[in-house]
């Protein structure tokens, strides 16, 4: 009787966060398997700290270095594409033995997450849930009181990581967007947002409904430096009132 | 001293979907109201059933019945903003009086949610927090294990209540989309799916994560009849492996 994989949604970042039923799953399985970077706990990991049972089997699923290669590159695909395999054999050889794997993910496991790439490899095989969480997005919007989005509105949900051209092409066609994965792309989507003129009314959040979150109108950001972890926001209701 | 507003996200129908921060906001609130149509529990009510304290004071706020207006007529807008008007002087009656007042909300207060008639109302002049919920469309991707978006798709939440033109423009530009409020503009947003060739990857839910929850292709799906909390998704990650 082989065991049961969970992909927990763990939230924004605020423990509180946490569903009734993301708490009760974590409190009950074997294992609890989450992705990290080398020498870095993971915010996954940081969000349930006060919710895992005492001597709970932890499985960390660290990246390998790669930064020295470009993402488009086939090494890069290679290499990261057999850190998906490994990783999944080593959450199956628990499911294999009968227990219950919780893999906890940021925000919510099948929107942008890594716990997508177990899901693919492993759900056709294995009895397996999902336990939806809270988005960053909703995280940020509701940490900056901004209504994202009502009735008929458009909301697109836009990597930074795009080409500038695509960028603006889709941004010049948005009622209401959410820019995630800032890092480095900052001034780039600065530059869109500019040309586009959305600049006015786009909020940058950071971190948001942690208590180090970051608020503020994005022309009064004077830097372009931005965690991963950080959004510009453009309510599209304000055009509809 | 006047109370706190809180508007408070409480899933997408599960009720042990609900956040521990929505489940302490609701014990702690001297006030709880919510939105409904006279005659009718309400979905956001249902599921906080058992979250409620025991003699907790609920303001009930009660759509009119304006279903023999068009929506695009000014009687409609003036009716409908009359209600809002007359719902947020209800709540503001409480804050005055230094009442917490918590406004649930199902799935995520400020994503196409009535609570944000309020918030623009209310928030300028009181103080205001905003506990952020798991979205229906989470609720609905996690109950069909569908792997919505990942890495540098783009996703669009589309209301199937656009424009049949609009609604193909939109969807032929997608890497993956939701498609909301389906109700009875299923036929329409089936003839675009087809169309646009995407009709084979749509897969059909509705009322995810609840005990009535159902999902299917759907092209298997052989009528048109879909409630209002039903959505479409098609999935990004699909096309890249």
């Amino acid at each position: 009787m082989s065991g049961r994989l969970i992909g927990v949604g763990v939230g924004p970042g605020d423990p509180e966060l946490l569903t009734l039923k993301a708490a009760r799953t974590l409190a009950e399985a074997d294992v609890v398997a989450h992705f990290a970077k080398a020498g870095n706990v993971g915010n996954a990991r940081r969000i349930v700290q006060d919710h895992l049972r005492a001597g709970v089997e932890e499985l960390p699923l660290l990246y390998p270095v790669t930064t020295e290669l470009p993402k488009d590159c086939a090494a890069y695909g290679q290499a990261i594409g057999a850190f998906y395999d490994s990783s999944a054999s080593a959450v199956a050889r628990h499911l294999d033995a009968g227990r219950t794997v919780a893999v906890i993910s940021e925000g919510d496991p099948l929107f942008y997450g890594s716990y997508m790439h177990l899901h693919v490899r492993l759900a056709p095989r294995y009895r397996t849930e999902i336990v939806p969480g809270v988005t960053a997005m909703s995280g940020c919007w509701s940490s900056a009181g901004a209504p994202i989005a009502q009735g008929d509105d458009v909301l697109m949900v836009l990597p930074a990581t795009l080409p500038e051209a695509e960028l603006e092409r889709r941004l010049a066609d948005a009622d209401a967007a959410v820019v995630m994965k800032l890092g480095r792309h900052l001034e780039k989507v600065r530059r869109v947002l500019r040309r586009t003129g959305r600049l006015p009314q786009a909020i940058y959040v950071e971190r948001g409904t942690t208590s180090e979150s970051v608020t503020m109108r994005l022309e009064e950001k004077r830097d372009d430096a931005a965690p991963y972890f950080s959004v510009i926001l453009l309510p599209g209701w304000e055009k509809r009132p």
